[in-house]
């Protein structure tokens, strides 16, 4: 008899087969799960792989379009960054993924969720704490934090007799020395070699982008069309439209990834309090969001946006970034970014190039932000100059006082 | 006898020329001001036109040195940027300039302050909140808000008639259908053609940076050493040195400059709350900037960096946008800012490449916060896994209620 | 031929009437409009009196209920207060006042605004942008900063030698050595002998509020009932109920009244730069904002609670102080206001005695984050006290990286 | 032979006996150690009652000097405070005891830390996370989430057989209902009876304070003088004067004492996440706090209190709260709250009565940032009104386009 039914993330690779095929042989019944967020996979292989290990049953979701519609689109409306660099192309995937995973594993009368993370990861609290906020009384099974699991397998060797042992079949192409994460928002890359913050990464190692000193010597333009803040059009210097939500995102990240745009590299701070170091390439989400900011500039409102920035963006990415999709305080500040997207309608003109995405220009019909005669310094139809003296005048009000104070307490401040 | 002695800060420009010959047609006596803070300019020819229109003195300050060590070096510290986009080059020279306006001022005698600022822009605010904060007493003449003066000026064409009557040399190279300020930091283009935002600037407009197409074909390897935040060395592939403030600032502009890096073009909300369109180029700053967001990921703890994010580095920035660097908050802040670079020490090695910079790798020697050990997920020496456990299930307590409460309200977070 | 139509906040006292006469004689027509928010008012008394001294119309509009209901509500719903101690008594009630009058003013055919606020305060800022925003081309005479007006009247005494000259009534009462704001939600008290920041407000200066030492020596028990965050219910300990948010506010009043609560001695901080002292009664406002926020510990989630106070509290009450409520961004902020409180329905227990407020107990019904055996140190149901060992070990590792660092940098954290 | 050497932290109270004696009986060697924070105890008792069980030795350490000056004067210094009403009492007080007893364990070569801390709380954390980063080797043992020790004392009872078993003395005295922890900032009661939130907490509980219905009905009068933000001298009425730190915080916890002032009683967040129930009186901190406040309207510039209160004053509490006190982003926040208060320099006279304080008047001799001459609305020596128009009109320029837009949307702002 089963000793009880577990939801397996299975990816096909090394570590996830021999965690399936452990569950099997304690008596556990398993059923695989992967989900299709736009990375490149071989399907029938990975279905094939899990079935002939004995898992019952092997679902494969398709998430690309919830992928894209309600993590990547609300990451673009906000602008969203992470230490000011990565744009957090992994954490965007797991709130998809886990949520799919609960639903196979409902379906599936399965009541243990399992995933093939490493212990001092950032991934194992996003899907952990997915589950439980989606699920609260589900269990969990993290093998790589399993006493008795971590003592049999430390190290890519006990993986491989177990393989041999087991029949697992082991992919003849040699492992690269770092572990990836593919979706449709980017690549990640870390571990082994990269574990050295100083060691430059290899020419090979970035999947989603072609190296700029390889893209095209000739810039590529295109345009970026918004309706409340999110892209709702994209056309190319040579006429290729796309409007549906994933359909367009591939043809941002065709055109960065042949222009080499998007690769970071970085020391971050993950969740549990270390520092780890990654390089993410993510090609069409940098365009994206690039053309984002440049078409605020032009439409949102300068308190807003300062509020926006200042308390939205670097709250909400760090609430995914720490895995805190399902949470109230998630909810509270999405709330505000859609609020905030009412008015950002537009387009904006953009190229790429060698690495780089530049904005060549951008309009907006629907709002009266901007105003060409307003701004211009020639143009004084809708402006006193008289009042900025005013302005100036009560602003220094406490400045004056500061400067007194200074010159009383024998530091004024024309010292340097 | 003179109506009074005025401090007139003079570029040699149509403008300011015609404002100092209008002050002095006015029976004002008045010493002529200029700043060199790095910009490409003719001084001796400044000098003897000044002279000749007839200013009492043309005083010329070298404030290199003052602007990079205490201006542009501290916005390298914050990360500063405003708006996301802009590095704030103009912002970060007004302090300095207003300053040693003021000293030359007291120096001569002056009562009065003039400048050729518009009257819808940003560097009016700047420097006036400036003067008042240094010298609470100073009186300012600020003709393009002068009803008299905009009365008798109301385009370029009164401008030209006034100089050709008045014997005030015009230049005979056409003017450019926009506005520049150019500085160490980075030159500023605006107005004019410009304030159409769908307009893509002209190729020959950038003066500070070549166009990343005409950039060499071939990466520039480099590297940036900090010290508590500062760059205090740069070393390029091709052995140039540069440790002297000036001097490796300079070194980083010629790299950015070589490479075409550091351009931007956005729509920004000015302190007056009109929108306006600004392009900047901005080779080294936005370089150094690179550098030491790169560093202190390595060497920064990830609470404080959070902390210094959001209340910090916005906060600066905003405050020297706005013109309030002579306030007790700007003091308040940047009090912070040094606090929080005890520790950025160490070298990240680069690449500049076709409008881009690149981070190859980061060391640092002082800090112990980044551990290949610690991070590395093959190892466990310093690291339980069972303790990430209880990390996720005291993180999820929260998390579960929320769950719990969903699933009582109908609306389960197992739905999309 | 009248020179314009102007629409003039009227109150009956001598500023304003000796404005109204000013502008009638200057050749202007006068539809005069006064406010009920509550204040103390014989509003046949002003009404008479504006048409007697020739204005064309007196309009009197209550508020009340659109003041309780969009203002006070929302100043409880997010615990606004300004500096830790103002509960924006005044600033709350500018918005409707000002939007009203500009309806008055439309319906009347008026093109210019006027009132008689002083040329130093916050109510000048208040209304004018709350009056250009809603109706971007008015225009607007404000006597008080007008060169001409403050010339003719410089004193108290210009104003009353011109009553007499103009046969305009002149209180018999002498006036009190301050002056006075009333309205619903708390009487202001400022200027004259309590611009003396030292000199203790005198005992007869506060109208909402009984003098402490004079309250009853029994306290007083009452119920206050929130659905969403605004009080829909108060019951009082002898079976006063009230339901009707107008009428609820009064009761809530009148138990401050009596019981001395809500008193508050400020030194602030104006809009325009300048500190001034204020001195307050509060008397409902205080109690329910004391109830909302003890049933927001009850229901409210911890994380959404710390974003809210941070970015939410405090932004919205600096926006209400400074005049911005008809502003993008105090309606993107509002909009997190209302999203905030969709579980905050429950009732608060209370008692007011000799001038303070207290919560004897809070409960509700629709809440499940409070557990009292969650709460419990005796239970372990549902609590792992394990998992308290990985959360601990979990936030230590920073820690330990920071305690090594201070050995190592010869300040180890054991000393003081 | 000893397995270790335990150091632990020992109240002479029923849970702490049972831990030493369970310890010993383990074959542990145990130092225990008491930290006088200035709560009430018999010390020679509880240091009999140690020895007696076996202990090897019983420190007892004052830290009332360092409590006061290093903990409790910060708190004032920045206004500290959690979820809006509790003034962190305990909190205050854990890193100094962590840091003494840490200093004991090295002196007394003790490598085990232990404390009686229940599994649930706020205080293992805080405890641990100081040891920890005090000494980053050091090891743990937290009995109550010991698997073997929670098995074996599943409550009350099995603690008091133990007692009767192991010659552990038991107070005659029936334990109140619920649990208490006092120093000298504060006293809080939770736990037992306390946990139905809706259970008024019984007369006898209070601890520090008088009910305010039995404080005296006559006000009582008294001043305290800051220097940079720190309580410098407090006089009364009667002519006590206090200027050493203890004895002046001992002051003001008589005059709170007497007069009933300080009591909260709250539903707050843990940091593990759990709402729980707690009671706090704090008479000497809560009246200096109201009085700093109050200074800092007087002396302190607008701007920086704005900044100070939304990043400084909330951080700090919710790190001490979280007893994230050795932590570098505390010092880098207290570095602001020292920075912040350099002018924070005057006299706030005040009253109490009756379960409040009220401030009566306050001066300062450094500061010029009050004038009574700038706030007073008579006085335009110092200010031209015609710079509020200034003011107001650019302030404008943003909410017309607003306005405007809503015009043209159909929602004109004239709309409720």
């Amino acid at each position: 008899m089963s000793l009880g039914r577990v939801c397996l993330a299975y990816s096909g690779g090394l570590d996830t087969s021999t965690i399936l095929v452990y569950l099997l042989k304690a008596g556990y019944t398993v059923v695989c799960m992967c989900a299709d967020v736009g990375q490149e996979e071989d399907w029938a292989a990975v279905e094939q792989k899990a079935l002939s290990l004995g898992a019952e049953k092997m679902v494969i979701v398709d998430l690309k379009k919830e992928f894209v519609e309600q993590l990547v689109f609300r990451a673009i409306q906000c602008n969203a960054i992470f230490e000011d660099r990565y744009l957090l192309g992994t954490s965007l995937a797991r709130p998809v993924i886990a949520r799919a995973q609960v639903r196979v594993a409902k379906e599936n009368n399965c009541d243990i969720m399992s995933h093939g993370c490493t212990g001092k990861g950032n991934d194992q609290v996003r899907f952990e704490l997915a589950w439980k906020a989606i699920e609260p009384t589900i269990k969990i099974f993290a093998p790589w934090r399993d006493p008795a699991f971590i003592a049999k397998f430390q190290g890519r060797n006990d993986l491989l007799a177990y393989a041999k042992e087991n029949g697992i079949p082991v992919s003849s192409t040699p492992k690269a020395p770092w572990s990836m994460d593919e979706n449709m928002a980017h690549c990640s890359y870390e571990a082994g070699i990269l574990e050295n913050p100083d060691r430059t990464p290899p020419k090979e190692l970035w999947k989603m982008t072609v190296d700029p000193l390889d893209a095209p010597d000739k810039p590529y333009n295109f345009s970026i069309t918004f309706e409340k803040g999110i892209p709702v059009k994209v056309v190319t210097e040579d006429n290729i439209e796309a409007t549906e939500p994933v359909e367009l995102f591939k043809l941002l990240n065709k055109i960065g990834h042949d222009n080499g745009v998007g690769r970071v590299d970085i020391v971050e701070n993950r969740f549990i309090g270390l520092k780890s170091r990654g390089c993410y390439d993510t090609p069409g989400l940098t365009i994206a969001r690039l053309a984002h900011i440049d078409l605020e500039g032009l439409v949102m409102d300068g308190q807003v946006r300062a509020l926006r920035d200042q308390f939205v963006t670097l709250t909400w990415s760090r609430q995914l970034y720490n895995g805190m999709y399902f949470s109230p305080e998630r909810e509270f500040v999405e709330n505000s970014i859609i609020y905030s997207q009412q008015n950002v309608n537009g387009t904006v003109r953009m190229m790429a190039y060698k690495g780089n995405a530049y904005t060549l220009g951008r309009s907006s019909e629907t709002s009266n932000l901007y105003s060409e005669d307003d701004a211009s310094m020639d143009s004084l139809d809708t402006f006193s100059p008289g009042d900025a003296t005013g302005f100036i005048n009560i602003n220094a009000i406490r400045l004056q006082k500061f400067g007194e104070m200074k010159i009383a307490q024998g530091t004024p401040l024309t010292e340097s």
